[in-house]
């Protein structure tokens, strides 16, 4: 290969939607961008987004491509690339899966952080799978999926990507997510038609930018880095991932994207990873700024570890960087064959236009239902006031009410219209007598819709208000050159790029609020957000569903009534205001008081979820390298306890954190059954403690909870001892 | 020395004020308690606080020592532990003098942040000269003096004994500090009989703990703890500070007082300190969480750095804890050593018993007031509302202005009546007509004093609302064992242990605020408090005075009269909100549009302050190794400008931040005048950058001018060059 042929099997520089155009007979035609690009690398490395629809991307049904037509539209593209390359050498469909495939028809999944709540891995997995099979049917190749950030500042926009603030629970889903997209093959094997190569994001540390700013700086040290945001990454890539993205932000001082003794030095050298790393979207080019040119920028990336970048002018000079002296050709070869082995592992080289078998949308609705259900957390329930009483009239108020729109989150296709289930399409297919009223809208501070939702309320046994945020796009929103939205205009409080610094809903829906609990209706408040937000905790009972996805409302519905239980689990704290951020469970233990004029704790604790029976823990045992602990169901329903297990340190050489989660088990129990939960020792983040080290063990149902929980008896490890 | 007697130097168990008690006759006797412990270590290694007077110490005017008979006591105390030792090793008395000493009639100075407001080290050079004089004719040895933390979240109560949030002008104010205390003499040199050793704390990193908690943990990593909280304890070192105080937080994952790393690898052997590390109190015992027990923690502690204790019953172990090898008799030893070595400095062998000459008071207080005139920083003055017209009937409004109480900060001893001046005070010695009304208390939401302050503002040309906040303890205040701050009964919103999540004023204050501004007659506000707080900057002009001491009020008023200039320049940057924090001008430099709820930006500028007259900055020039800029008056007052020089890198191996403060220099221009302000290049931190590396400057106002102000010709590093 040339080194200009080199150097274009490591770009990714255009937007996929810019490839083609639809013709007036409904096909599609290749466009004069694609021709151009292709003839000027002699090929084509990657295609990012061909399937992409959304505002941003201006893609949408007219415009687009749908399930049918997916599959046709790749094999027209990489035709094109295989026959104007020197070597037929295929291009990688680079497609956005954040939860569900981000193309018109893609099955939409819950967010992340509502598959948090659901601490349920297995379901995952299978939705995972069910959203790989998906892009591989229509003609995708390579799926972006975040799963790296750990939610530490709730201001941020993208803590809805986020699987919650703890380790161990973003490590389990994570490998999950690796098993279910690219299936459990022999390491460095190939692909099944149905499986697809996963792109972990984003590596390492996006989760704690000062502030909750999306992409700013992290001022965050290594042990930090290490103990809290790398566990899920370490998990990914001894699971299998095929690759990760280097983020934008910094860690110990320099952007990942130009972080050789990240990319490097721990993920290749000490971590063993072989696989592929993508830049995220011109983070590349950003690393000018340091260096002084974008040149220079490429050439540093490229050293530094980064493997294909995405839509940087810098690497598309790495030809003239090499000849410069700016980095090593072994260097670019050693990303070239990164590049290329990952085609091979997908077969394109035997067969590039191939698509995999459609999967069954009715198996995709079901697993995004079951993740949506499994989402909807119970954090407060007084008086039993849930589940809905037969007979019950029902006021269903609020502006998530009665709309499907803004379940959905940020990296969401438009949908068809009818696609989904709101809280009030569920309600009203019961045959409940249901009220509704929005109240308002999600922001703003109109007040207008008050009074008939207050009429509602005050006519009814039971006020049923769902509020909320939104990170739904609209045409209206402007974005960054990477996609990131930049001003808000509409519903959009949540997403990337809309970081929110008081953590509040819209001004009306407060009133709204106050105005419905003072009718003295008992009012359950439901909702649907994509973070925390601070509400006040005055209704009777309170739900969060975060952005539960497209079925989100018939989840919501079941979990009112009583046709499912509550067993979504917080897998973030809730902050009781802004002002005492940050709020997470696994702080480092320090006796603090709080503040004069609030708690430093939060309002509801990781972990916490209520159930509609209740539920009594044993004392935990200690038993070889199992601790065992007996839960009895001491209500009067079925139900299910989230058991989870915390460690705490006791004899450690560095400050430890107040608890660190170290397992989970779900345990279905019937009135009065009494089940042993047993959780391997050895199974944690597998952090090698030094011998000598004192640990323990409590089991309980909430972050909260395990503080005051008896704990086992002391582990001292008698060597160095991976727990 | 037996084992024992060397352990009993490397304690500093007793509270001092429990060694002696007042007898009807006006004179001192020691205490049982201090018999004992004399007793118990055949003599005593240090006493702390024997003239601290407080509401914690319980100590006041009839019950504790005055200026007089300070020496006495120390006298009577020396004598005893002298006698009782084998060897007749005299003690170290040690004490609190964070802003003067904290002893009855002790002269108070403003608070460190004020100090830090007004960037002027020569003035406090003087100052702290004075204060350590008075320790010394007092019968004092060694000042504890904070210094070292840097103000990254005004949440945390001990803002107020910050220089700020930047580190060249903390390191800076530091070295003065180290300078005016302990004279310029040889390096390891005896001090004079009117100059005190130094204890700097807090080492290291205090500032920055989480979310502005006091004591709790930290998460900086290691980068941003060199680039911003050592600085400060380097120039210290530097400078010869005969100590540093190890503090509460971790620092990379160990607390300060058990971290060898810090104490011995970074301060003693990287940067040669040879002097004394004292532990905050009861820091040792602390680490008994990790260590299992307290005989261990008084070795992990003594292991790592630590050379004398305070208060904690972990050092007490020594003796035990080298017995049985957890520690070598070799760390005992050096630590015993550096005891014995600032006794000898001190000149303690020859002259256990004497006391220096006193200062003149009245310098002191001359000395006092011009820090806070200095301290005086006027933020906003809209139509040259200010300096007052000649002439203008005056309402002084507001829970600050009639009262000196509140203007002295946390760590003041109790005050004589009559000591001090206040804005009304000193507004009415100058015959202005003044009518006066305190509206409302500075906590809780009383409103029935704000009629008769609204009538006060309409009846007069011009309203001067004094509000703010509060460090003074009183006699109801609940305290930790280590004197910080509990339960917050009365007015206290500030000092150690009370910090405040929403940075709010007292509620009442607001409404005063909104009240007085709405009858339209021209206010400005002063604000005094340790912290920034959030306040509507709806006023025609804004002043902070910060606490600015006894002679305060009488600083306020010289600039509100247009007698004295304001000169003061913000050490901190001012939020909007707590929801916006961190808020710093010298954050990492990224594109970051803002929350979309509110600005990314401070209110107003690190370095922000204006004057009565305006100034005009020409383009800097680099010259040789000097920045030079001409700055001209170019109003019709004579005033000073306090030109700030930012160094900014343009090519970097470590992502940069968006300016870093390298110098300044205060300019007095008459109307018209211009002069020339030279900064030598490598004066800042004298932190080594790789050649290569490019960097420019700036000459400005503040940090926001800064950030559009004209560069220099761009610089290039031509080897490994301190800048």
């Amino acid at each position: 290969m040339t080194l200009g042929e080199k150097t274009g099997q490591l770009n990714q520089r255009m937007y996929g939607w810019d490839a083609y155009r639809r013709t007036p007979d409904g096909g599609f035609e290749l466009t004069d961008a694609l021709h151009a690009e292709t003839e000027r690398f002699a090929g084509l490395g990657a295609l990012y987004g061909l399937l992409r629809a959304d505002a941003w991307s201006g893609v949408g049904h007219t415009t687009g491509s749908g399930a049918e037509a997916g599959a046709e539209l790749a094999h027209l593209v990489q035709r094109h690339v295989v026959e104007h390359s020197r070597l037929g050498i295929p291009a990688l469909f680079v497609e956005e899966v954040p939860h569900g495939h981000m193309a018109l028809d893609g099955t939409v999944l819950p967010v992340n952080l509502a598959v948090g709540a659901g601490w349920d891995p297995g379901l995952y997995e299978r939705a995972a799978a069910h959203a790989a099979a998906e892009l591989r049917a229509r003609g995708g190749h390579v799926a972006l999926v975040p799963a790296l950030d750990i939610a530490r500042d709730p201001r941020w926009g993208r803590t809805e990507e986020c699987f919650g603030e703890d380790p161990y629970l973003a490590a389990r889903l994570t490998e999950a997510l690796v098993r279910g997209m690219q299936g459990e093959r022999e390491p460095g094997g190939p692909f099944a038609p149905d499986k697809a190569p996963v792109v972990l994001k984003h590596f390492a540390g996006q989760g704690a930018t000062v502030g909750g700013r999306n992409s700013a700086e992290s001022e965050l040290g290594l042990r930090e880095l290490h103990e809290i945001h790398l566990p899920a990454a370490h998990a990914g890539v001894r699971a299998g991932a095929a690759a990760v993205m280097a983020a934008y932000n910094e860690a110990d001082g320099m952007p990942c994207c130009g972080n050789r003794a990240l990319l490097t030095g721990l993920l290749r050298h000490r971590w063993g990873f072989d696989g592929l790393v993508m830049a995220d979207g011109l983070a590349v080019d950003r690393l000018a700024r340091v260096t002084g040119d974008k040149v220079s920028a490429g050439a540093l990336a490229l050293d530094a570890g980064v493997d294909l970048s995405l839509w940087d002018e810098g690497f598309t000079h790495l030809e003239e960087a090499v000849e410069r002296g700016l980095v090593s050709e072994q260097a670019l070869d050693q990303a070239v064959a990164r590049v290329l082995r990952l085609k091979f592992r997908l077969g394109l080289f035997e067969q590039p236009y191939g698509a995999g078998p459609f999967p069954d949308p009715v198996v995709g609705r079901e697993l995004s239902t079951a993740l949506a259900r499994a989402a909807v957390t119970l954090l407060r329930n007084d008086h039993g006031v849930l589940p809905v009483s037969p007979g019950s009239r029902i006021a269903l108020l609020g502006p998530h009410a009665g709309t499907v729109a803004h379940q959905l989150g940020d990296y969401t296709a438009p949908q068809r219209p009818g696609t989904g289930t709101s809280v009030l399409d569920a309600l009203r297919r019961t045959g409940i007598d249901v009220r509704h009223a929005k109240g308002c809208a999600l922001t703003g501070d109109d007040l207008t819709g008050i009074p008939e939702a207050i009429a509602g309320a005050a006519a009814s046994d039971l006020a049923v208000l769902v509020l909320g945020g939104s990170s739904a796009r609209t045409p209206g929103t402007e974005f960054d050159a990477n996609g990131a939205a930049r001003t808000v205009l509409s519903e959009m409080t949540c997403g990337e790029g809309v970081d929110l610094a008081g953590l509040r809903l819209g001004e009306a829906q407060y009133a709204l609020l106050d105005a419905v609990v003072a009718t003295g209706t008992p009012t359950v408040v439901v909702l649907i957000q994509g973070r925390p937000h601070v509400v006040p905790d005055t209704a009777a009972a309170l739900l969060t569903a975060w952005y539960p996805g497209p079925w989100g409302g018939e989840a919501i519905a079941d979990v009112l009534l009583g046709l499912a239980e509550p067993v979504g689990r917080l897998p973030v704290s809730l902050p009781r205001s802004a002002a005492q951020l940050p709020v997470h469970y696994n702080r480092k233990e320090t006796e603090y008081g709080g503040y004069v004029d609030d708690s430093a704790e939060p309002l509801h604790s990781f972990g916490h979820g209520l159930s509609y029976t209740s539920f009594a823990y044993g004392p935990p045992r200690l038993s070889g390298h199992t601790v065992e602990a007996d839960i009895t169901n001491t209500g009067r329903r079925r139900g299910r306890s989230v058991a989870q297990l915390y460690l705490r340190r006791l004899r450690t050489p560095v400050w430890p954190r107040a608890l660190e989660l170290h397992g989970f088990r779900a345990v279905d129990l019937a009135p009065g059954e009494t089940r042993t939960v047993a959780f391997p020792l050895r199974a944690g983040l597998r952090t090698a403690v030094p011998p000598g080290t004192v640990v323990e063990f409590r089991v309980a149902e909430s972050a909260r909870a395990a503080l005051t929980a008896v704990p086992t008896q002391s582990f001292t490890a008698p060597e160095e001892t991976p727990l």
